[in-house]
Formats: C-alpha cells, sequence, structure tokens
C-alpha cells in the first residue's frame, strides 16, 4: 500500500531551514551557553503572544534572538523589534539574523526601558529579561497600544514582580507554569532529564 | 514619552481571527468537552513537527481539528488531512475549518490505517488518537516519505508503544513530557490548576 | 529458592493500621471533599519538618488532620497541636484522631494567631491553611523557639507572602515546589493524572 | 504574648541527628556524586512502603543507603536489608550506617537478585538499582511475603518493565511521577531548579 507521491518538497537554501518555519532547535540557533530559550518554552511563549502577521513586535531583553526570530520567520509582515543591552547576545542575535534571514527583526542595543522610547508602538510584548526594570518596563508597554504582554519569569520574584506590576497596569493576568522533562539516551535507556520550570505570565489589555 | 503610532491594525473578520496567526485558545476552538489538545500541548508538539512551509501534514485523531487548524492556518500553503473516524468529532472539525477559514483542512473520515492509504504521501504526521492501532499506523507511515513524525501519549503505555514502534521503524526517538499548570483566580488568590502531563514522543527518520 | 520465613507480622487492631507507620492513604482518612493534603505532598512537607523524637509540633489550618495523624503516629512522644477554626474539620480530626489511635494530638478550636497564644512554645510549625494571616502567624512563631517552620501554598500569593514574610523574621527560606501525576487505570491503559503543585515553603531559624 | 516554654529539647549526640527523625538531608548523608535519591523523592517512595514498625526490608540496589537509613531510623524494630554490589557504594552505606547509628541495617554486599536467596523473607522491598535483572528481580520478590513493593525508575524502559512484570507477578500496580523543582538564591533571586522526575512505581500484592 504505497501512498501517491505529494508534490516535490525542496531541501534547499539557508543549511535546510528555508522550508521550515516555526520548530527551531536550540542546538540551531546561536546562543551563548545556557542562555536560551528552550524549544518547548519558546513555542508555549509565542502561542500565548498570538502575533498578529503583520504589525510591531517588541522582543525585550531578547539574548540569543531565539524568540525574536521565531516570530520574525512565522510572520514576515511583522516587524519585530530585539532589544537587549549585552554585547555578547547582540552578536548572537546578528548571526542569527543572518542564519534564519530573518529581515524584519531590527537589532536595538541599549538597556530597557530608555531603548525603548523611540520604537513605534507595538502590538505585542515579550519579556526574557529586564535588567531589574520591570516595573518600569510595564509602565512604559502599559502606555502603547500593546494588547498581550507575555513575560517569562525564572525566579519567584520576578514572577511576583511581573503580576503585581501588570495587574496594576490594567493587564488581565494568568500564568502557565512550564516543566519539561527530556528524554536523554544513555547506554539504550531514556533517562528523563529536567529543564528548569518556567513561569509564563500573560497580561492582556482589557478593552 | 509617547511612543510613536504603528501601522494601522485591523481587527475585522472571522469574529477576531482573521489578524491572529498561531495562538487560538482552547476555549474559541469548538471541542467535546474535555477533548482538545490543551494550548500549551499543542504549541509544543506543533513546534516539534517542524512544519514546512507546504507540502503534506496528516493529523490522525485529529478529534476537534486543533492541531489541524493551528497548521492549516500558520501555513496555507501546506495541504493538511485531517483524519477523524468519531461522527461528533467531525461535526467539530467542520466548524472549526469554517469558523478558522482554513480552506486547506480536508476531511477525511474514517479509522487509520485504513483511511491512510490513499492519501498523499507526507511530510509531517501527528498523532493524536490511534483507535488501538498505532503499531499498524506507524508501520504505514514509515513507507511513506514522512520525516517527522510527532505522537501525543497520555497513558504510559502509549508512551511505550509509540517509542518501540518508532524505533523499529527506524527513526531516530525523543520524548519530551509536558507539565502544565495554569493560575485560575479564585477570590482574588491566583491557584495553580495543574493539567495531566503530556509525553510528546518525536520521531525523525535517519537519514 | 524459598526465602527463609522472617519473624510473623500480625495484622491485627486499628482496622490494619496498628503494625504500619508513617504512609496513611488519603482514602484511609477521613476528609471533607477535596481538602486534604495529598499523599506524597504530605510525605514531603514531614520530610522537611524533621520532625523531633520528642517535643511541641503546631500543626496550624491542620483540616483534616492527616499532617498531624502521621507527625502524631510517627513519634509517640511528639506532642501535636492541632488548630482549626472550622466546625466540619474539626469533627473529620476528632474522628482521625480515634481511627489512627493517635493520643498525642491535642485538638485545638480556634483562628490562628489567637488560638496559638496559650499553647507550648513548638519545636516545629507546619502550616496548611492560615485565614488571611499568615503574616501574624508567622510574626508570632517567630517568637517561640521552632527552628523550622513549613508553609504548604497552592497559590502564587500565599507562596510569595510565606517567602517575604519568613525572610522578614529572620528565618532562611527555601521552596520545593512538587508536582506530582498518578496512574488511573482506564480501560487497561494508565492514564497519567495531575495533581495540582504546591509550594512547599520550608523555614529554618538561623543560629 | 510570650508562649510557655515547652519540655526541654536536647541537641546532644550523633552530630545532632539523634534528636531528628525521618528527614535527613542529601548533603548530611554520605554519598557518591549524583548517586543518591533526592530528599522529596527518598520521602514519597519511603511513605509509599507503608513500612511495618518491626519485620523485614529489603533495599536492593541500596546506593547510599539513603533509603536504608531513613527506614532504619523510623523504625528500631525493622531489619533493614541494604543490597549492593559496588565497593564504592558499600564504603558510603557503612559510614552512614555508623554516621547515622543505625544498627538495623545489615550490609549485603552481592548483585541481586542472587544476593537475596539467603535473605529473610521481606514484608516491604524497594528497589532503587537492578543491574539490569529487574525481571528476575521481582519473580523472586514475588514468592516471598512481601506485600509492598516500589520502585524508583529514572528512565522510560525502567518504567515500563517495572510496570510489566509487576503486574505479571500479580500485583496491582500505580504509578506516581514526582517532578520537583528546589529554590536556589542567587543573587537575591529565588531560581527555581528542577529535579530530574522520577516515577515512582507502586507495587501491592492482592490478596
Amino acid at each position: 500500500t504505497e501512498n501517491p507521491p505529494s508534490p516535490p518538497f525542496s531541501k534547499g537554501g539557508m543549511g535546510g531551514f528555508a522550508d521550515i518555519g516555526f520548530g527551531l532547535k536550540e542546538d540551531e540557533i546561536i546562543h551563548s551557553r545556557g542562555l536560551i530559550t528552550k524549544d518547548e518554552v519558546r513555542a508555549v511563549a509565542i502561542h500565548k503572544l498570538r502575533l498578529p502577521l503583520k504589525g510591531v513586535f517588541w522582543d525585550i531583553g531578547a539574548g540569543s534572538g531565539s524568540i525574536s526570530v521565531e516570530a520574525a520567520r512565522l510572520y514576515p509582515g511583522l516587524k519585530v523589534f530585539a532589544v537587549e543591552k549585552d554585547d555578547e547576545q547582540i552578536c548572537n542575535i546578528k548571526e542569527n539574523k543572518i542564519r534564519f534571514d530573518a529581515n524584519n527583526i531590527e537589532i536595538i542595543k541599549g538597556k530597557a526601558p530608555e531603548a525603548l522610547t523611540n520604537l513605534p508602538s507595538p502590538q505585542r510584548v515579550f519579556i526574557g529579561g529586564s535588567g531589574g526594570k520591570l516595573k518600569e518596563i510595564i509602565d512604559l508597554i502599559a502606555k502603547t497600544q500593546a494588547s498581550i504582554v507575555v513575560i517569562n519569569a525564572a525566579t519567584i520574584e520576578t514572577l511576583n514582580e511581573a503580576v503585581q506590576n501588570l495587574e496594576k497596569s490594567g493587564f488581565a493576568v494568568e500564568v502557565s507554569e512550564v516543566f519539561v522533562s527530556r528524554s536523554k539516551a544513555i547506554t539504550g535507556k531514556r533517562h528523563m532529564n529536567a529543564l528548569n520550570p518556567v513561569f509564563i505570565i500573560i497580561g492582556e489589555k482589557q478593552t
């Protein structure tokens, strides 16, 4: 029972990434050791963002740019601003922008919230890092047209700060904690290795 | 510090879904009680699929069609076959196809693997339900050009069956277990409510 | 290869509980629907308490008394004060005290912190419920000789309140979040059913 | 509002362990790097064992002896056999037996199931490691009077093997998967660090 042939599927270009959409793997994305949003968590965060097909998306504390790159590739009509203060990370984002042909990413070197003041008002915002200025960043975002803000927190303190400040700024807040373990084969057995849990805080502007 | 205005962002059409891409919520998708892949798990499963921008995708045991609909909306150039045996679920898929304007879904009523035999060979396959025929379904998929198969398992037995049969069919197998809890506000406090964990089994054809 | 017989093991008394120590199951403990610390979480909380063989233990917001009963059975030399404000729960604790022959439990009906003021100073304290008075309760505990306080939190707000107030009162604070899923057999398959995660906050007096 | 003094609570002996019962911490137990059942998991496993106050307990693949030591300290009337094949681990168990004054542990150097054949028949068995002989070990246990067997599995394969063989041997089988994350303070924030999940398989002899 052979299935009939389907339309040809070329594997050309960009090291094989041209034909693949959403679904980049950590080891395909240039990043500094340990500093990347894990695949599963990135998938959930982007899902929660409900990105528009076009418009403006801010990725604050962009790190390696993994969220920016996936978002930019999903929606070529979306303008993605990757805001990051760290030099090494800026290099990573630049490399990833080229690697994944993500021309709709604009890289902004600087600290939030200052670095945000001249950017076009966003529809969506992701905060992966805030350099200790989460409250100030949320205050600024609340004045934009952003209707969904997603914040990833690895600590109890950031979880709490995110929830409280989003609420104060008039967002309806929900939290999804995501706990993932992945199989790692060692001598023929699949050991389940845990990733650190991430609190994904979602703020939706009440209208 | 007002941010400059960004391009207008219309909210028209399809009950507001026209402008939103990936990121549908359970309560937006027509489904039978309890029978829907939860948002976070759907996000991860689709990420693992690494869907191509065009080609053929089989969604076996499609249920409400939530995976089919998100995949179809992500890539209008992808041909999605939603295979489902249950009448009520077929109705749900039909309604969701219309609701989300997902014309690139073809609904196939029937049981796998029989219902699969005349479909065009897929690049990707998702199995959300197998009606007790997981081995036979994997055997059939192994003869197609499918390079990635993703299987969601809620039980230890399906986890095991999926891993063993994918391996026997020559796929490299990895497992991500995803455990999610969501906040639910009750009298001003956010209670963390767990979703049942899902084992997401990923088979990649070794080439 | 038969193993040699071991000393006889009688199953007499207390409905079979006489010979069993630590390890009571939820369905053996009288409780109001849904209101019981789950077995796995109870085990971890009691482990974190590092109960002394004798001395005084306060179980605040004792609920069904499941923690009190396990603690009392573990250490007959320990004096356990089960503090609870709710009438139905007081009944449950009374029944469990008899059922499990836990004579070293003293049941205190009343609200904390008021109900605590005349109790002998404790070595250990568990807080399963605080009736909105967590800060006041921790303040009072801080003045006793209690060297370990364990608090179970089901909400983000209680997590935060517990951590902050224990710290302010001079305790070193750690948190273990415990996420459990249990198999439930349905038509021959073991479905993994999640329990809601619990944040177990441990305060140790710095000396 | 000073609480009245409670009976004196001496802190003497055994490096402070004399007065503490159940609740040993990993860093108090001598162990080889990484090879110890984590506190929370140990607590749950011991709870599931429902150890009797006296009788015989086999700890197979005892590793550092952490389960043996906690069990032995809980019930001085219990005879604990710590079975382990590895020389370094045997040393660890010996040191822990002394450190925690656990005279009711008998250390058995050897491989299971062979090393088990001359031991007195147990009421309870824990299997932390099986050296690839899980089936044979369960077969042997099934012939003893053991009414509860608890097996910790870190891999999908061991999970599966444990469930299938316990069932074949007539045990009712349940699984609790335990996922723990612990706070770790870094520059004033509590990062939640995951431990690898453990599948705790519980077999109860059907009577």
